[in-house]
């Protein structure tokens, strides 16, 4: 039995995030996706307006799957009764990395087509799916009660995240001398628990006041 | 008169280095490099060992180039009596932006190069330039008397660097609601003010005793 078009989206969105992992935006091509599904190429674009529309598609479903990965990480150290924030945040950080290093191409890809897209109009459900993201980390930076207001506590959270994505990516810990993995997770330690010490004592505000260099 | 080889291979360089920022490693052949230097491609091959070597060259070119942007960054506050941590942290930080903006294809092609080569031995001259950045850092770290030892200030140095990096360099801030430049500096900000905050309040030994996830 033919597949219905649903499930044929389906698959045509496996085969590209494989794609896309293997290989990142440069290797998603109509024809391999056509090929690997057993459908023509005009089958494809039934389907999908472009292969812009495709690779959204697939961000989608990854951004879906990592925001919940920290929902089931925060969901985690709620039945083990852990309410601390620094804890809390490891654990998202932690579930960050696991998630990178099982997206190695596919992640990177979702990044470049979010630069890409950086003019674009919105917001719409694509920048409702990051917000959402964001949200998750702002919800544990709530239960700090750190005395931030709704603008700096989202503020904190892109930047938290920001940084967690700066330390699991930069090439400059790739220092031969060190354990990468090990290196990674002690920049982490070192980061979540000095931004949380340091949102304790009204961090935050710190920068009141500093002209834009 | 004809160019003697050092003058030939900073051509080489200078060749290599448009070419990386231009298009990435796909972009650095030999025949472009030759043509574009009136030489034959025999002739790189006898200045550099392979494309590699083409490519290390020019990346330590550029590693000096943010060193000194570092350095001279710190020597201007110094002129002007700023000595607080956190105004000097952030002038590194704008630099760092500013460096990243100005090379917008080469910077992305060295981090991608130190990830590659993560597992080759060392310590060796590439190494030691990587590791004379992050001493800048480590060094304005020292002076603000946080009571770190050698190894914890090196890894802090370490974390703010892969910090500023993720935010500059994040896909998550191209937010079309918000315009880029500013919500980066925003990140930046906030970061450096929480971060040297927790490291007054002793945050950096917080994580003493974490589990590892």
């Amino acid at each position: 039995m033919a597949l219905d078009k649903e499930e044929m989206s389906e698959k045509v969105l496996a085969i590209a995030e494989a794609l896309l992992n293997e290989g990142g935006a440069d290797n998603l091509k109509a024809r391999t996706i056509a090929k690997q599904a057993g459908i023509s190429v005009g089958s494809v674009y039934n389907l999908f307006a472009d292969l812009d529309e495709v690779h959204r598609a697939v961000n989608m479903r990854l951004l879906d799957r990592l925001g919940a990965t920290g929902i089931a990480a925060m969901a985690d150290l709620e039945r083990q009764g852990v309410t601390d924030v620094r804890h809390r945040i490891l654990a998202m950080a932690a579930a960050y990395v696991r998630f990178v290093e099982a997206h190695p191409g596919s992640w990177p890809a979702v990044l470049a087509f979010n630069r890409r897209r950086a003019t674009r109009p919105g917001p719409d459900a694509y920048d409702a799916l990051l917000d959402a993201l964001f949200d998750i980390v702002a919800g544990v930076l709530k239960a700090g009660d750190f005395d931030l207001d709704d603008d700096c506590r989202a503020l904190a959270a892109r930047t938290l995240w920001s940084s967690v994505h700066g330390i699991v990516t930069s090439g400059y810990v790739a220092n031969s001398n060190s354990r990468q993995a090990e290196e990674i997770w002690h920049q982490v330690e070192l980061l979540v628990g000095v931004f949380v010490k340091g949102l304790e004592h009204g961090g935050a505000f710190a920068h009141a006041g500093t002209k834009p260099v």
